[in-house]
C-alpha cells in the first residue's frame, strides 16, 4: 500500500487510515447529488435522512447493539469520549469521583484533569503493571457509590493492550456507576458485541478504520439518561445537535461494514504481517523490547522501545527511507516529554524515549513488512553509534 | 441547477447547498492519498498539516480576521455557538447574565434556556419587530457588567434580515462584554471584516456555502481569553482537541476562496433572482407578504408568508411539483409549532402557519425561478381553496 505519489510504507495506522476507496465511493454521492439537509421536508431531504439511517444500522452491526437509537452520530473520538463523561456526571450529580486507567488517550485524561482542577471531582488513576495489564485489585478497591463513571480503554493506542472491558463494567454496575469505554483503536479491528455486555457508553472515530477523519459515533445504552454537550436542533434524537455531517455518517457506515464483514481474515493476515515485522525487528536489533506483547494485545500493533536512541530521530530517519511510524501517540506530538503510557509502564530509562510504534491496517503488504525490515535495524544501529546515552553509557553502538 | 437525478429545482439554500464540485475536487486527495494525521511527525502528517494551514488562510481572509491564529475549525455552526457561549461565561466566572435575539437560531436558543434552567443564568431576550429588526433600545437596557457575553447572529436563517452586529459588538465592548455572532448565514453570503469591528467571537459552518457538511470554524479574536469545550490532544493549539477533518478543513477553506472571489457579481446576481421571485409570487398571489423585506436582507433569502395555508403542505405540493423549499427553520422540523421568528416579527395569525421560505445560492438559475413562479401560485390558490381556515374566514379561495 503507498501513502502517496513519493510510496511512502505507511505503517501509523493508529495515528489515522488511508480512506478506503469503496468507503469513499459510498460517500461521493452526498457531496454534490443526494446534498440535502435530513431535517428538511423535501424529498432531498429525505434521501440524506435514508443515508443516515442505513449508516446508522451499520455501525448498530459492527458495535452488536440492541437498538440502531443507540448510536449517536457525533464529530470523532474526542467528542465523544468528553460527552461521554461529561453526560454522566451531569447524570448522576451527587457522584464526585471518576476512574480512570493511567494508560488512557488524552481525550480523556485531559478533561479528567480539568474536572479534577477546576470542578472538584475526584479522579482514580488505575496503574498498569510492566506488561500493560490494569491493576484489577486498585480497580475494585476505587469502586464505590461515589463513582460517577468509569471511563477504560478498550484497546491502546500507544501499545495496543486490551482490557477486558465488559468484566470492568460489570463491576462498575455492582456500584451502579456508569461505563464508558473509548473503543476508538478497538472498533473496526475487534469483533465487539455490546447487547452481551454491561457496557453504557462507547466511543469510536471512523478514521481509525479507513472511514473518514471528523466523524464517529458515540453508543449510548437506551437506558442511559443523557444529557447532550451540543445542543441546538432536533438532530440525533436531541442527543448531539448540529446539521448531520451526511457523506461522513455515509462513510462511517461502510467502513464499518467492510470491517465487519473482514474481521476474520483481514485482521488474521495484519497479525500475521504484525508479528513477522515485530520479530524480525527483536531478532536483528539487541535491547530492544516489544511493549505489552506479554499481554492481549491488537492485531495491529507493535511498538518497541529501543534502548539508547531517541524516537523522534528514528522517525525521521525511517520517513527519509521512506517509511511512515510513530513515536508515542500522535496527539501527544509536539511535547518531547516521554509518553505517559511508557512510564505507566516503568518502561526503563534507557529506552523510555525510545520507543517507536508500528501499526498496521489491512492495506499493508508483505512488501511493506519486508521494507521495513531492511530499515529499521541499520537505522537503529546508526543513531546508536552517535547517541550521547550510547556514548555515556558504553552501549553496543552496533548492534544488529 | 439540479438537485439530483430527478432534477428539482433547489431553493433551500438556507438549510444546506450543495459542495461546489471544486471544492469537492480540493478535498478529493486528501481522502486517499495524503491522508496523514497532521500530528504525525513523518512527510504524510506535514502534507496534512500544511493543508490544515492554508486553510486557516483562507478562512482568515473570508472573514477579514487579523491573524490565522484566531480562526478555530471544529465541527460546525452548532459546535461553534456553543463552545463560544460557554468559554464567554468560563472566561468570567462572574458574569451571570448573556443577551440574545428572540430569533436566534436553536444552537443559541436551546443552549441558553438549558443555562437558564440548570445554572442560573439570566438571559435577555431583545425582542424585534414586525421588520424583523431589533429594539435597540432594549438591547442597550440589557448591557451591564453582569452580562459575560452577547450572542446575536449576523442573518437570520428564516428572513434573511441583518442584524448591525458592528454596531452591537461596539456597545457591548462599552460594558466589557463579550460578543459572539453566530454567522452561519452571513459567512460566504456577505463580506466580513471582523478586523475593523469588536467582536470577539464568530461561528460559520461550511454546509452553508458551498462547502462540506460537519465542518466549520469559530473565529476567536486573540485577546479572548478562551477555554475549550472539547479537551484531549493539542490540536487548534488547545482550543478544539480531535484530529483535524482534514478533507472537511481543506472543503472549508477552498469554498472561503470561493464565496470571497464571488462576493460582488455572484451575490448581484442572486439578488436580482431573488427580487424577481419574490415580485413574481407578490404579483401573483394576494394575502401574502415578504417578511422582512422592510428590513435589510440576505440577498438570496425570501420567506413569504401566505395567509390561510399550511405552510408543511405547500412544501409538500412543491416538492412533487420539483421544488424544494422550507416552512421556518429546517432544524426546527418535526415539530408543528410556529416559527419563534415568525412569532416574535408578530406575524398575523392567519399567516402564521403559512410561511414558506425560499432561499437561493449561486447554484441557481433564471430556469429555476421561472419554474418556481409557473408553480407557487397555483399551488397555494389549491391549498387555499381546501383550507379550513379559509372556509372559515369566507377568504379568497382562488386568488392567483
Ligand atoms: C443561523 C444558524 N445558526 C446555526 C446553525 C447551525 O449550523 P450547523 O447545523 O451547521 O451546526 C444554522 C443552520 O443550521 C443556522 O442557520
Ligand atoms: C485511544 C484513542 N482515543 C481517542 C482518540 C481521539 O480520536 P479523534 O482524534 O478521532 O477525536 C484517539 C486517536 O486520536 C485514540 O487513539
Amino acid at each position: 500500500m503507498t501513502m502517496s505519489a513519493n510510496s511512502h510504507v505507511y505503517l501509523d495506522a493508529n495515528a489515522t487510515t488511508a480512506l478506503d476507496p469503496r468507503v469513499l465511493e459510498a460517500m461521493l454521492p452526498y457531496f454534490t447529488q443526494q446534498f440535502g439537509n435530513p431535517s428538511s421536508k423535501h424529498g432531498g431531504g429525505e434521501a440524506a435522512a435514508n443515508a443516515v439511517r442505513r449508516a446508522r444500522a451499520q455501525v448498530q452491526k459492527l458495535l452488536g447493539a440492541d437498538k440502531p437509537t443507540e448510536i449517536v452520530f457525533n464529530s470523532g473520538g474526542t467528542e465523544g469520549a468528553n460527552a461521554a463523561i461529561l453526560a454522566a456526571l451531569e447524570a448522576a450529580p451527587r457522584r464526585r469521583e471518576i476512574i480512570i486507567s493511567a494508560v488512557e488517550h488524552p481525550a480523556v485524561l485531559a478533561l479528567c484533569a480539568y474536572l479534577e482542577k477546576h470542578k472538584g471531582i475526584r479522579i482514580h488513576v488505575i496503574p498498569v503493571d510492566r506488561h500493560g495489564w490494569l491493576d484489577i485489585d486498585a480497580y475494585r478497591r476505587a469502586l464505590s457509590d461515589r463513582v460517577a463513571v468509569v471511563s477504560i480503554m478498550w484497546a491502546n493506542n500507544e501499545t495496543g493492550v486490551i482490557f477486558p472491558v465488559p468484566e470492568l463494567a460489570e463491576l462498575a454496575k455492582e456500584v451502579g456507576a456508569l461505563f464508558h469505554s473509548d473503543a476508538v483503536q478497538a472498533a473496526g479491528k475487534l469483533p465487539i458485541d455490546l447487547k452481551a455486555t454491561e457496557i453504557d457508553m462507547l466511543s469510536l472515530s471512523a478514521h481509525k478504520f479507513h472511514g473518514p477523519k471528523g466523524v464517529g459515533a458515540l453508543y449510548v445504552r437506551d437506558s442511559v439518561r443523557f444529557k447532550p454537550q451540543i445542543r441546538g436542533g432536533h438532530q440525533e434524537r436531541g442527543r448531539r445537535a448540529g446539521t448531520e455531517n451526511v457523506p461522513g455518517i455515509v462513510g462511517l457506515g461502510a467502513a464499518a461494514e467492510l470491517a465487519a464483514a473482514h474481521f476474520d481474515d483481514e485482521q488474521t493476515r495484519v497479525r500475521t504481517l504484525r508479528d513477522r515485522l515485530e520479530r524480525g525487528i527483536l531478532d536483528q536489533v539487541g535491547h530492544a523490547v516489544a511493549l505489552g506483547a506479554a499481554a492481549e494485545r491488537l492485531p495491529n500493533t507493535s511498538t518497541i522501545a529501543f534502548s539508547f536512541i531517541e524516537a523522534e530521530a528514528a522517525v525521521m530517519l525511517l520517513d527519509r527511507a521512506g517509511i511512515a511510524v510513530s513515536m508515542g501517540s500522535a496527539c501527544s506530538a509536539g511535547s518531547f516529554e516521554p509518553s505517559h503510557v511508557l512510564v505507566a509502564m516503568k518502561v526503563p530509562e534507557a529506552a523510555l524515549r525510545g520507543a517507536v510504534r508500528f501499526s498496521l491496517s489491512r492495506h499493508n503488504s508483505d512488501a511493506d513488512i519486508d521494507r521495513a525490515l531492511a530499515a529499521v535495524p541499520g537505522i537503529v544501529a546508526k543513531l546508536r553509534a552517535i547517541s550521547p546515552f550510547g556514548a555515556e553509557e558504553g552501549a553496543p553502538v552496533a548492534l544488529g
